[in-house]
């Protein structure tokens, strides 16, 4: 995986970028512009699969370093991303039991680089995140990370739920972090597993949640009612790993 | 803890408390005033976090306790920092064995209020930083703490190592992270405890760590050599809450 990190501004940059294949997280378009340049990015974006947000001209200004942005600004994601299949590969390869991390929706690329760098060090094969309601792989990500953008191997999917289920008939098992669940060190985390991270507010969602085999919870001892997501997620990823070598 | 506000006044003033770290909470600036202090003072407000609200002069005046307000009145807010004693009190009021946070030298803010956040939800009771080579309360640790700084008792202390000694003789014994220490599943971390964890960048300092009674390490298996300080903070901090319920 390589490392580049740009937002590119200006109609021609930005169609050259993705007809050129570059990964593109997300798309600012100028709301209610409708010309044919921008007409022509909006197609050719929704080919590559990027999300395209209608923005305020404040929004793009704010956005844009070099105040050209001419309505369009599109997002590159700084790494490649993988796919589902590649990190169940890894697995493979080292003949573990797979074990993935699924992030429903973190909003924050310091959270997000905090918990792939967590994912490398626990032993986990690969991280899954949605391409919708969730931050990509930002520079900030990156750095977040302490590198191990360049070791874990990253995916983005449509559809969480219905990667879970997908999974499942790989043989891996889903838990996810609630505070409504079972104390983790009551409940068997070994074998092929999948760990359901929630977004920083809203935790897990309805949709996801339902499809999760497990739901279990950390033990809350103040007034605080929830950790700090990247925390959560090394708190759990560890007591999995605990489990796995006792 | 208590919460106090206070308004600093006039412009040399303002930009001192600002320089100083201490955490402001708004800034009232005289609308329409563009001159360069005033440009000064909100580029530094902004650096600080601080929210910038542009009001009239009638509103300033109304504010303003000494009547020489130059154009700007900043709202600071004073998180007081409580004394080790206070800490101690907490556990003997619990009637628990003390579990104290000893942060040598955490330097990011989010990392500070995550790790504060993480001290609340364990049932620590409280969390003691140096005086120096520190970042202190400031507003935005407040905000990543979730609102612990409102429970969870903060003693800011010039000497971490003398601070272990005195401790000591209360009774805890001190375990500090570091990956030459055995691994954490295989210690006994019970009984009144101080957890030692190090700085971002360099861990704990060569002087903390000799006064530690062991040393104890987080079981690394990927590529990067250290988890982020907060989530090893709360990975340790874990494990220190499943010895003490099981």
């Amino acid at each position: 995986m390589s490392y580049e990190e740009y937002t590119i501004e200006g109609r021609n940059a930005v169609i050259e970028a993705i007809r050129s294949g570059k990964p593109i997280d997300k798309l600012y378009v100028l709301d209610g512009c409708q010309d044919g340049p921008i007409s022509t990015i909006k197609r050719e974006a929704k080919k590559a699969d990027a999300v395209i947000k209608y923005v305020t001209k404040e929004r793009l200004d704010q956005m844009s370093t070099t105040g050209h942005h001419q309505g369009v600004i599109a997002q590159a994601a700084a790494y490649e991303y993988a796919e589902v299949d590649d990190i169940l590969a890894v697995a493979k390869e080292k003949d573990e039991a797979p074990f993935v991390f699924i992030l429903d929706g973190i909003e924050d690329p310091h959270n997000l680089g905090a918990i792939i760098r967590t994912a490398n060090i626990v032993g986990a094969h690969g991280v899954i995140i949605p391409k919708n309601r969730a931050v990509g792989l930002t520079a900030t990500v990156n750095r977040a990370s302490a590198g191990a953008l360049s070791f874990t191997k990253v995916a983005k999917v449509t559809n969480i739920s219905k990667t879970i289920e997908d999974l499942k008939k790989e043989g891996l098992w889903f838990v996810c972090a609630d505070m409504s669940g079972e104390v983790m060190y009551k409940q068997n985390l070994t074998g092929p597993i999948g760990l359901v991270i929630g977004n920083e507010g809203e935790g897990v969602s309805r949709l996801v949640k339902e499809k999760c085999d497990y739901i279990t919870s950390i033990p809350m001892k103040g007034e605080i009612e929830s950790l700090n997501a990247s925390v959560a997620a090394g708190v759990l990823a560890y007591e999995i790993l605990r489990q796995r070598m006792s």
